[in-house]
């Protein structure tokens, strides 16, 4: 969870940063080859007494921007907390959603693969984070809870089925707040090596039309859940994660914005890595893992789902550290359905 | 003034910031709730000398920037200031205007209400900055003055009566620069728990015609100065603000711009805040708030005013410090003429 | 070379920056004068470990940004380093492209005169940056190597001929891929005072018609070389600088951009300053440059080069340090044939 990241020595203010750059090398010569820096991330923190802190997460995606085109300047996360006791943490401001294992712990040394996996980016809209109140703690030895309520999704943003509720996230900024949301998540980490987990969002999202007036008067709830579990042992890391989200009022979503909204979308994956090799601060891992996820697996009487977004995804390939908080990555991606976007990828990242 | 804030220890460096995440709910429901993440500021300052030494601002409002979509990235400030002697600092670079209260001060720890005070956002508008060289320090024992040259307002950038001049700054970026503008202002803190002080800035704001052809040759002179007293005393908390500006050529800008400019405009507001309970860091301040205001005190010949922009607010809340860098504010804005504006807020803000 | 630029003392993490304000005041009256925060840039770098770093400069130039108007918020490099041994450092990311002597080296204390020369400007594209890898360190006593592989212009992208290839970078942001460059760059600083240099780009810039369908199969290829000296020695300071570019299927870029593509374009400039005063802190020195420099030397058959870019620039003025990091700029600049563009310009300038 993002405040305990920052290691407040003598400073009261600290700053970090992660970041990565990516390339991208399509089989199919339709699809233009890509290099990106995808990200590159500050953080900010401010100890202001033992109780008492600021976090931020400031993002430039895609290098630049100028004159409308290029990528986004973007908080990521920016709450202050206060530590009501030793089992009650309190939160406000700008937060990550705690849903799924990526959408709060993202930097590119703690995940596999150059791409973040498809499920948490399609079916959990990652990086998700909403202005909110939070409160989180250890409730039972080893049992993590976190509950709070945040502004809501906006169904009038939705925009293209096969990124899921992507476009709908409001991200903070001069968000609709009519309707709001709230979530809860529990993680147990009561064994070495073991997390087992899950999450919950709900929230209505038609926000009384305010950016879509066809919207007006429609609820439009969106609840999203997941299950997750990692385990390490040995030199093993296995991880899987089951996602599911359901819009009521999909019907009147599709009609109002004009694309299929889905009535339920879903995804799940598993993963299994293997360090083979470590010396000093390197560290080998090769890695598989396997996706499936369909953005539409549900849509309201009279619409259709388009069948690219039903997929299926193996991806296989390397991360070698150089340093536990530096990676090179290497990977295949073959995708049963969109063949197109079938790939190699290659990838640094570093996060301090 | 600015440059105060940073505690140069050993370290030549400084990083520091503020922010604030706001919530408004309108009592009329045809007006949409939002929740906005403000503004995230970042200060930078460096020490080359005794005499020398480097500040600034960057700012990002409204949480996101993508695809011509979203907020704002600005540098609020960015100068250079050599301390001559004793009694004269300079500084050149892109500064802030030292006009009003808030436009210098404007960290949300160190104003009352969730939102700024209307009169120095529409009468004056904060945040303003120009390019400028200035002088300032203590001419007699508790009487600081500052004076300088800098890029004047630009009015063939008008374009939103109800807004003041704010759409005529031009913020430091590819600024027009055929004219000029002059500030002074004189601020007296002799007395324990009290300011006094007053303001000028003036300049033509036609700029040749750089950004509207057909204000080439037309001066449209903009002179805008304020009065200002704030006394603490007790646990009482008293602030009171005139400000008046003048546009010469309304009629020429009005042809021009094709929106009606205001050849006068004023507000004035006054405020009353009492420390109710503090404790450790924690203290709770009341207040109430009158303002009262026109952006469109009067207009050329033949032009008419909006009779919306002439308004009056009631504000009433409460700051609640947590620490005397962190706050939580909430509030009850009542407008007299436009009373779709009516709303509470809520809203944290920290600095550092 | 830009990690040496910071010192990590005892903390692993360092910030820094560099920028500059800017006045023009054109000659003719028909251009108009401007101020401008050019650019404001920060440093993040991290030591990971002795041999493993990360260096990047975030920059927002002409102050704002918003709604699609006003400057650029950009990263100008990105990448991490890592030193295989003493003679050997490697690097990956978003990387300044070693050619000439001005895109590595540009805080505005570092070179005279209120702007960058225009042959490293419109010639050598400064600041000009890709994604790569890429080896450097010391071959010989003195001599300095630096080579790579990197993303390469984007010729679909082609835009203003006066610019040279500027508009043709991708600088890092989902940059086209499918055709790469390679760089190299050897520089002498053997004796003291001397500098003396040389460096090759070379790469396709089609890019598989990534950008622009009609480039499809075009190769483009674009070569750009530079040789430069620079000697110090007591207070005169000299600098020159040769670069050529040459554009391959320059017919075909022009018909698939309807821009006249230059076949070939080259500048050089002289330049000589001296320090006639010093005291402390303070440094004032005098400079004259003179450049010779066409971005259409040679065009495809068919085509016509506008006969205003070829160009003779006179630069006179003087910098006055006040710090060897913060400078005080003017000088007056003549344009033998664009004469609209004669001006005189102030600038301040910083570095830490």
């Amino acid at each position: 969870t993002g405040g305990k990241r920052f290691d407040y020595g003598q400073s009261p203010t600290v700053i970090g940063g992660y970041g990565e750059a990516i390339y991208n090398n399509y089989r199919d010569s339709s699809v233009k080859d890509q290099a990106d820096l995808r990200r590159f991330v500050l953080f900010f923190g401010h100890k202001f007494n033992d109780r008492l802190r600021f976090n931020s997460e400031l993002e430039i995606e895609h290098s630049w921007i100028e004159g409308g085109e290029g990528g986004e300047v973007a908080m990521e996360q920016a709450y202050l907390e206060y530590a009501i006791s030793d089992k009650i943490n309190t939160r406000a401001g700008l937060m990550l959603m705690p849903i799924g294992i990526t959408n709060e712990t993202h930097e590119p040394p703690t995940f596999y693969g150059v791409e973040r996996n498809q499920v948490e980016s399609l079916i959990i809209p990652s990086t998700w984070r909403e202005l909110g109140l939070s409160a989180q703690g250890e409730a039972l030895p080893g049992l993590e809870y976190n509950v709070g309520i945040s502004t809501s999704l906006n169904a009038g943003k939705f925009k293209k089925p096969e990124n899921g509720l992507r476009e709908s996230r409001t991200a903070g900024g001069e968000a609709a707040a009519n309707d709001l949301g709230f979530f809860g998540a529990l993680n147990y980490r009561g064994v070495p090596g073991l997390l087992v987990g899950g999450s919950v969002f709900s929230g209505n999202t038609g926000q009384d039309g305010a950016s879509n007036a066809a919207l007006k008067g429609v609820a439009a709830r969106v609840t999203l859940w997941d299950l997750h579990a990692n385990y390490t042992v040995g030199g093993l890391d296995l991880q899987a994660l089951y996602a599911r989200g359901t819009m009521n009022d999909a019907d009147k979503v599709s009609a109002a914005t004009g694309v299929v909204a889905p009535k339920s979308l879903y995804g799940w994956y598993t993963q299994a890595a293997y360090h083979v090799w470590k010396k000093g601060d390197f560290d080998v891992a090769p890695f598989i893992r396997y996706e499936r996820y369909n953005t539409q697996a549900s849509v309201a009487d009279g619409y259709a789902s388009d069948p690219l977004n039903n997929e299926t995804v193996t991806t296989m390939g390397v991360n070698f550290k150089l340093h536990p908080q530096v990676v090179l990555k290497a990977d295949i991606q073959n995708f049963k359905t969109d063949n197109k976007k079938d790939r190699y990828n290659l990838g640094i990242g570093y996060m301090f």
